[in-house]
């Protein structure tokens, strides 16, 4: 498949023009009862109301029709690179997630915690879903226990409940390979199964995950329910083209979860430090106005609109989205030559979860069409001018918008 | 990846009903200011607002979301022909720009004047811009030195300013090979490279190149400023699909521009001679008028109204629409079974260039659906039916509205 990300890193070219993308995590919401307003409609926002009669509306899917994105396809898909061909395997976004960062030759783990009966049999496949401080104290006598596999450097992190992730480390000698065959069974009533290299590359990390099982089994003997690890998902670093290079910009990434700076970091945006806890918004205003002259492509990162969403409560989300309309207007004085709000997915209360459900994208710059949308809604969007579209496209526009792109063709 | 026009190839059938497609060059706008109306919208066209009223409309986008097209690209996705995979070299696109037609072996080449100094070092990569006149002149002194290099034909046309074109004929002998370093160093300071072949079918296309770099410096050794050629993109002609034989079509292309009756020729269309200078809107709708009965599909190209957009003109611009609207009843009054209006690509007055908008498109046949469109402006066309869609979309839409295409499956 050609990749318009290829196209228009050949057409990409350095302006002065500044370009602020602004993502409201898990935005995208639904009416708690068929054909009522969702949470956007519900909110106050004067602000975000002025600014959609400049500017122009529309939708984006971020992977495809009916597809739930995770918030790593989401975001990469907003990056311009599609989620389908650029994946992040699983251990190496929960490297990401955790705010652990992947050096080249690397490989991340995703590991479970689980529940071993006699004869090393899996009664549990996730050994009763510990808490996230049982999760630490037991990861704490793992690192005590295994630092190192035979010189290998060795790294155990909680990530919360069964779930853990353990990098191990290249350390300057030759790539380990990340093609092996899974430690979890995926059934209970059968033992673990031996790691199995699928090529050459990765015989000693097999050999690493395999001697990494005995010892940590060991090391647990005397716990009850926490007594053994499955492996499942290992990734090396992915190699994706870089954001700077692919755009001819410099970018960069302000928000406060790992995640997010995780994801930015690896397309290679420059992640600027933030003061202040949790969602910080205004240690993010105050990082976006200390480095505005420095870089020409901001990623602007909200996480609350989709926290409140994943808990359920339709009026908090509501809320949260009001906070920002608030803080916008600050946003707005540095006069962006180009600024995009638009979201990583939907989080509709009603389901308390991410949605397959497009969000609704807005485009302010001195180069749009008039449109009827007049609020930055779900239902308004669709009354603007830039149509139902994949997340994928978001960049191309937002760059053609800065005038960063020269023409295709003579 | 795979190509709609295979799939259409498939299920196209030959009929009678006939197919005029009329592209009104670069015809997306934009507001001067923003929330105000486009060239399109500020237009005064009474029988444009009556066809769109019984039309179908929507947007087309003509390469991708933020991709700037040029005239070959813009039009090949009107025609069907993805622009990412069908792409025209620059040698041969300078030749289609000015009428010259390239034959199966022949290669064409995108030449630049350039000032030598000392030891042939380039001093400037453009000759300091000469006028159309002088590289006139120059061609001229360059054709009475090299009419051949050892049998093979050459022939060499002025483009404009610095650029020229030069093509070497096969003449019936192997097929000449493009596959060739070029001789532009693309940097001051150095002296112009030596053409190296990166296949044995290019060998002696290097050969011809760097014969004629020797002797056109021979020749231009007196002139102060024009006195060498840097040569960059060599081109073969493209093997594209016919589109008479995609399409089952006997297909007839009515423009005036050579870059737009080379597309057209390019594609296989049959090029029909139109009287009359410039644009030339008479002497076209005579043509369409002398050949109704001959052909079942007419590409018919409308060029001030990108010409009056480059020159950021939006008083004349929007006067260039009013003249295709005061035509357009001797259009309709041939009864095509389809007509569709639409543009190659947008040229704003207000950026004065070609840009990334969609242009709106408009299809009226006798199996439309009703739509709530009621002109054909940029703001109407969102109201339309067809919706959003790539520029290759259209020929498709064409074909089944004249009942064109069989059943896709059982």
């Amino acid at each position: 498949m050609s990749d318009l990300l290829d196209t228009i890193r050949d057409l990409a070219k350095k302006t002065d023009s500044k370009i602020l993308m602004v993502v409201l995590d898990g935005i995208g919401g639904l009416p708690l009862e068929l054909g009522g307003d969702t949470e956007l409609a519900t909110a106050v926002t004067p602000n975000l109301d002025a600014l959609a009669r400049e500017a122009q509306l529309g939708q984006v899917e971020l992977v495809g029709a009916g597809i739930t994105p995770g918030s790593g396809p989401g975001h990469l898909s907003l990056f311009g690179y599609d989620p389908l061909h650029y994946v992040v395997g699983r251990g190496a976004l929960s490297a990401v997630g955790i705010g652990v960062k992947l050096g080249a030759g690397d490989v991340a783990v995703r590991g479970n915690f689980a529940t071993l009966g006699g004869n090393r049999i899996v009664d549990d496949r996730r050994a009763g879903r510990p808490s996230d401080e049982k999760n630490a104290e037991i990861v704490g006598r793992l690192r005590e226990a295994i630092s190192d596999i035979g010189g290998t450097p060795v790294e155990i992190y909680t990530e919360s409940e069964h779930r853990f992730v353990v990098v191990f480390r290249a350390n300057g000698g030759p790539a380990l390979g990340a093609n092996l065959s899974d430690v979890d069974p995926q059934a209970t009533g059968v033992q673990p199964m031996t790691a199995v290299a699928h090529d050459d590359a990765s015989q000693k990390t097999a050999d690493l995950v395999n001697t990494f099982v005995q010892r940590a089994e060991a090391a647990l003997k005397d716990e009850p329910q926490v007594n053994g690890v499955l492996f499942r998902g290992y990734s090396d670093v992915p190699h994706f083209p870089s954001f700077d290079d692919a755009y001819q910009l410099r970018a960069a990434c302000i928000a406060s979860y790992p995640m997010y700076k995780g994801l930015a970091s690896l397309v290679g945006m420059d992640v600027l430090p933030v003061e202040g806890h949790e969602d910080a918004l205004d240690g993010k205003v105050q990082a976006l106005k200390d480095n505005w002259s420095k870089y020409d492509f901001f990623y602007f990162h909200v996480k609350k609109t989709d926290s409140t969403g994943e808990d359920g409560d339709f009026p908090e989300k509501v809320h949260k989205i009001e906070i920002f309309d608030e803080l916008l207007p600050q946003l707005l004085a540095l006069n962006p030559d180009v600024i995009a709000i638009v979201g990583d997915h939907s989080t509709p209360s009603k389901l308390a979860t991410h949605s397959w459900h497009p969000v609704p994208l807005l485009i302010r710059s001195n180069y749009g069409r008039k449109d009827a949308a007049t609020r930055y809604t779900e239902d308004e969007a669709l009354k603007g001018s830039l149509g139902l579209r994949r997340g994928t496209d978001v960049m191309p526009l937002l760059m053609a918008n800065a005038l960063k792109l020269n023409k295709y063709g003579a």
